[in-house]
């Protein structure tokens, strides 16, 4: 559903705006969850001489970055380049990006103590690089496309933050939340507070939709994942329903997704493990979904990718639909690959 | 369902059999995945003398750590102590298990020459030190309970001999997958005449139930899950059905739930993503199942661990029940922790 509060800005191309309002469309829109990254020769070229936050918080280079593969394969929607970490740093978490180990935080959060030193910030004042990245690449899209924002889910950045860093298993953060769930509860909302703000200041900045990632969701048993990730994520909906439509995409939620789709959220993202017929089932035929390719498939052959391309169109239906992978691109596909299967939308018909 | 062509045997607790079975019984059985193991002090003295691949291939080493739970905490059935890798070894793959990165294989299979020199083992001559484990380990019991035997199933055996060792995505596996379908179904009939051969030969030595662990079965759309793991599940099943009863766990496989109750299968285990109501739902209300606690609310305190046990048993009822994890144990959690949990079931009273 498309917020009743809000009037639709206009795009050369509105595919993707149309989809999250339900209008009937000629083809479904495309874009890719991590579009803007390593698969790309021209990003990498800017990864040799820039790390990881100097591109998140220069503006040129965000923006840069965000408009690359628009650029090159002409997707339905841009979504800025930036990162789920960059609000616990402005909380006074100091993340920082270690090479072979990904996200890295020396001191973790694990008590009470800990949690009462994390601040809920000014965000304008600390992510102020945020926004000119959205006010500069809105200049450079220049009407082709809308632009999304995001941020990640309460549950995915405790997930970090309690553990210092990636995990199959994030065993140390959801002993915090089983042996404290008061300072774990405590911590989720000032996470929560500073995500409102942030998004809404994305919003006011530019960004045409809100997507909202909750990485590791799935980790948890459903009654946990109501009480520890989705309590939270229903608040940052409701906040912002009437300024944006939102969009959650929850990584292996499947037994949430029918909560889900009676909330305010404008659309749902689902992984490879739901056909869409089970997918449309348990959202109640009501809503729309983007997905949701096994992003290992696109190193299948092109022939095959459109293949499945248009049967994952045919069986989604096209409209209240957009075309997506099931999670991020994978470093190592190749570009033809991407265009085989940005094509196949494109060539859709019915 | 219980076999019809196999007596059950008798043992002083025969609570597993009995609910694999589905005979009514006055509390579930409890067992724990890798219920050998590093959580055990009994278990860290024997693993700071011998490396794993010696731990695994000296029966008598193989049989204490595989009676060790029961004489500490008296689980309802042993398992007996190896590893999936040992079928893989002997099929002339040869891994090695390395620090601070698990099974580790140096040229992993990844072209149709590779598949080639892939052997089909006389299972008695290479794998003979686990049927004699298997003999040792019953004496050992001396008829308290009953011993399960297991066995990866032919996809996560392939995860890792394509990989060349553990990933969160098995990318490299998938490629194989979609991109030499055929050399892919070759290796993957390959390890399922030996898997067949190896649990024909546990139940001859004594084995009274066989487990097939599916690990990264999640880890494919279902589609691609019919295709590359669970056909080859049923050809297990299927052979040995008359032999043995047969369980299967598949961590993620949520979505085939539905398909395996239908399927030759005793029982069927599953993670913590399913209520207890899903998962009877999903498997028809017909079949026995196992598990299915969070391995990490074992670091709840131990009075929260006994609330949620005794409610699992609510939900899933007390008959067709086998209590367990929904995953393997973790090395980090306390004993009492674990004391409660194997407590809880066995103070269970409607």
């Amino acid at each position: 559903m498309w917020p009743e509060t809000i009037k639709m800005k206009k795009y050369k191309n509105d595919l993707y705006l149309k989809a999250l309002a339900g209008e009937s469309v000629k083809r479904p829109p495309v874009w890719m969850m991590r579009q803007a990254g390593r698969y790309l020769p021209e990003f990498m070229a800017i990864r040799e001489k820039y790390d990881f936050f100097t591109r998140c918080r220069t503006p040129e280079l965000a923006a840069e970055i965000t408009v690359q593969p628009i650029r090159r394969f002409h997707m339905d929607a841009a979504i800025l380049f930036s990162d789920i970490l960059v609000v616990p740093q402005a909380m006074n978490i100091p993340f920082e990006m270690k090479a072979g180990i990904g996200p890295f935080l020396p001191q973790p959060v694990r008590s009470k103590k800990d949690v009462d030193k994390v601040i809920i910030p000014d965000v304008k004042e600390s992510l102020g690089y945020v926004f000119d990245a959205i006010k500069l690449t809105k200049e450079m899209l220049n009407d082709e496309v809308p632009l999304i924002g995001f941020a990640g889910s309460p549950w995915t950045i405790l997930c970090y933050t309690v553990q210092g860093q990636g995990s199959k298993t994030f065993e140390k953060t959801k002993e915090f939340c089983f042996t404290r769930p008061e300072a774990a509860h405590t911590l989720l909302q000032k996470i929560t507070d500073t995500t409102i703000a942030y998004l809404r200041e994305k919003v006011k900045s530019g960004v045409d939709a809100l997507q909202l990632f909750d990485s590791w969701g799935g980790m948890l048993a459903p009654d946990d994942y109501r009480e520890f990730s989705w309590k939270y994520l229903v608040q940052i909906i409701d906040a912002l329903k009437d300024e944006a439509p939102v969009v959650i995409f929850a990584k292996g939620c499947w037994y949430a997704l029918e909560e889900m789709s009676d909330s305010n959220v404008s659309a749902i993202g689902v992984d490879w493990t739901l056909t869409p017929q089970t997918a449309r089932k348990f959202t109640g035929n009501k809503i729309t979904l983007q997905g949701n390719l096994d992003p290992s498939r696109l190193l299948s052959p092109p022939k095959v990718i459109k293949e499945i391309v248009h049967k994952m169109i045919d069986d989604f239906g096209k409209d209240q639909y957009i075309v997506n992978l099931g999670h991020g691109i994978l470093p190592n596909i190749p570009l033809k690959n991407v265009q085989a299967f940005i094509d196949a939308v494109k060539e859709y018909h019915e």
